[in-house]
């Protein structure tokens, strides 16, 4: 499908189905609220889902893979052979996010959708649509074309997870100059200085940090990418991770999938998603508040609140993978409680 | 054991573990501190165990039950029924922490160091030190040998535990009122106004906050209890439920068990606990910063910081049990994941 007609398919979550969820939590035996964000997770799928009984057995974390141009100007710390060490290791099960996703019974999807390897590594999902980016400090990352298949691609893959069965995604990314490519992104979608939103990634020195704050400034005064149109942006200064990223909310929201989001990288896809589809917004969740500031604010954007606040900043989708079994719980809670009528306890009462 | 006794034994958490523990962190195959608080978690739990191998794959969540006199004086919403019959589903394994910890793999084992109910609740762990308190506001909570009674409680609840093969602790309590004895406690430990360390529980209206904190400042001018014993305030304030877990974390640092906090209340008593032992402080590890404020400070005052920060405040151990699944991933990543030597890439370095 192509993004204007996801676009224009993607409906605003079932506010009947969220409404019944919340009352439904009312009726649950526990001090209201008592459960706090969670409880609003749970509306939030019910909404997405459209229906206020919720399910989310079958989980998957779809990794965007794609490797950036711009790590010629040395912005990072490891090369771009790193993505490929990874990407493989996830295939073989042996990544961060694979361990993490196995405790949480969630599968994890790995996708080239970019790679700039040679060759196909195995067990990842071949979407590959440009054998990596170009350095947006000198060039266009990608051409508008490149954006908008990558974006397509992203959509698909969400279609195909729904038809596989899943009913609660998680994304991810692994790129090795990711975070400069979400930096640029985010700036310029937040009409912000690029110092605001960029951090120190995997590891920079002080001298790497200045370098990939100049770097981004360089590229966005090149370019100038229009922030009212995020393709144009993801083109310019973005990665194929991110616009695949993007695609793949907007084809959540197609589907009525709720997908939960990991760091800054994943946040900024999301902003990007929401600008093109901003009905997308009510069918994302969050899950941790990231060490890299700009994801806090991203979701501060996105008007999302984590679960989780640990100071992590791992990727691959590690804060879907760590936020799933909390969502498993809240789910149990909701489905399974007994209410207070049950109990024959009177129910609390909303304070006025 | 007694207090006197098990305060002696209790050692400090083995420091060349953790130490060697951090190294071990820095070697595995992803971005330095990536993990966050997870890796500082597991560097505790190192500590605690006294070896960097830790293992925690059997887990048990004990809920201390305890009724409050208190409660006479209208500090809450629910009147004391409420206790017992939120204990018999816990036992039935229908309350909301056992849905919970079930998802995590851990038990759940409710005691009853002091419920009011006239016959002890079916599968509930029978300890009663005495049928609820009193009313503080008029008198003593308890006597100080009820108060030791109820620690060496705890501490005993531990050693069995561990004898048992539990690798892991999560605390968490059911009582009404014990917001209310908790604050109380926390105020004069901390030496603060009753009013920054009370919060409105489990749904008070404007005029029930004033009233608690109203009945906590009355019960400290009658009492005066000494900040520097910690069982005295428990005894005249506190609760059987607040002193069964003091004694419980008291007891898992003698049987190095590091245990998981939940919110406010268990937080009250492993203050006390740390108060009586500070060598304990070491075993701790927090949950959840609950919706409740006091919680909070009370973490800040132990030196902990929390994973997941959800607005829960539903107690029972429910915070614990939410951060289990995440204490797992990140044991999986620690234990099994490949190093940097293994997959061929240089090390991170720390930054000067």
């Amino acid at each position: 499908m192509n993004i204007e007609e996801a676009v224009k398919a993607v409906k605003e979550p079932d506010g009947a189905a969220a409404r019944e969820a919340a009352r439904r939590w009312d009726r649950v035996a526990k001090p209201l609220n008592s459960l706090g964000e969670l409880e609003r997770d749970v509306i939030r799928i019910a909404g997405a889902q459209g229906s206020s009984t919720i399910s989310i057995g079958r989980k998957a974390i779809v990794v965007m893979c794609a490797d950036n141009g711009i790590v010629e100007e040395g912005v990072t710390q490891t090369g771009q052979a790193v993505t490929a060490i990874v990407a493989e290791n996830m295939a073989a099960g042996r990544s961060c996010v694979c361990l993490m996703a196995e405790r949480a019974g969630a599968d994890v999807i790995p996708v080239d959708v970019g790679m700039a390897s040679c060759s196909p590594v195995k067990g990842v999902l071949w979407r590959r649509v440009a054998s990596g980016t170009r350095n947006f400090r000198k060039e266009a990352a990608m051409s508008r074309e490149e954006a908008v298949q990558a974006i397509e691609t992203g959509i698909a893959i969400a279609c195909e997870l729904k038809a596989k069965g899943y009913e609660l995604a998680g994304s991810g990314e692994m790129g090795i100059g990711n975070t400069t490519t979400s930096s640029a992104v985010l700036s310029t979608l937040l009409n912000v200085e690029p110092e605001l939103v960029t951090g120190r990634g995997a590891g920079l020195t002080s001298a790497g940090y200045r370098r990939k704050v100049q770097v981004i400034k360089e590229g966005l005064a090149l370019h100038r990418p229009d922030r009212r149109d995020p393709v144009d942006v993801l083109a310019k200064v973005g990665g194929l991770d991110l616009a695949a990223l993007a695609g793949f909310y907007i084809g959540c929201g197609l589907c009525r999938m709720p997908v939960v989001l990991d760091g800054l990288i994943t946040a900024a896809g999301a902003l990007a998603a929401v600008g093109i589809c901003p009905k997308v917004k009510g069918y994302l969740l969050a899950s941790h508040r990231s060490a890299e500031p700009a994801g806090g604010i991203a979701l501060d954007a996105l008007g999302l609140t984590p679960v989780i606040q640990a100071g992590m900043c791992l990727g691959e989708g590690t804060g879907a993978a760590a936020c799933f079994p909390l969502l498993d719980m809240a789910a149990a809670v909701y489905g399974q409680m007994s209410s207070f009528e049950e109990i024959q306890v009177e129910q609390y009462q909303h304070l006025q």
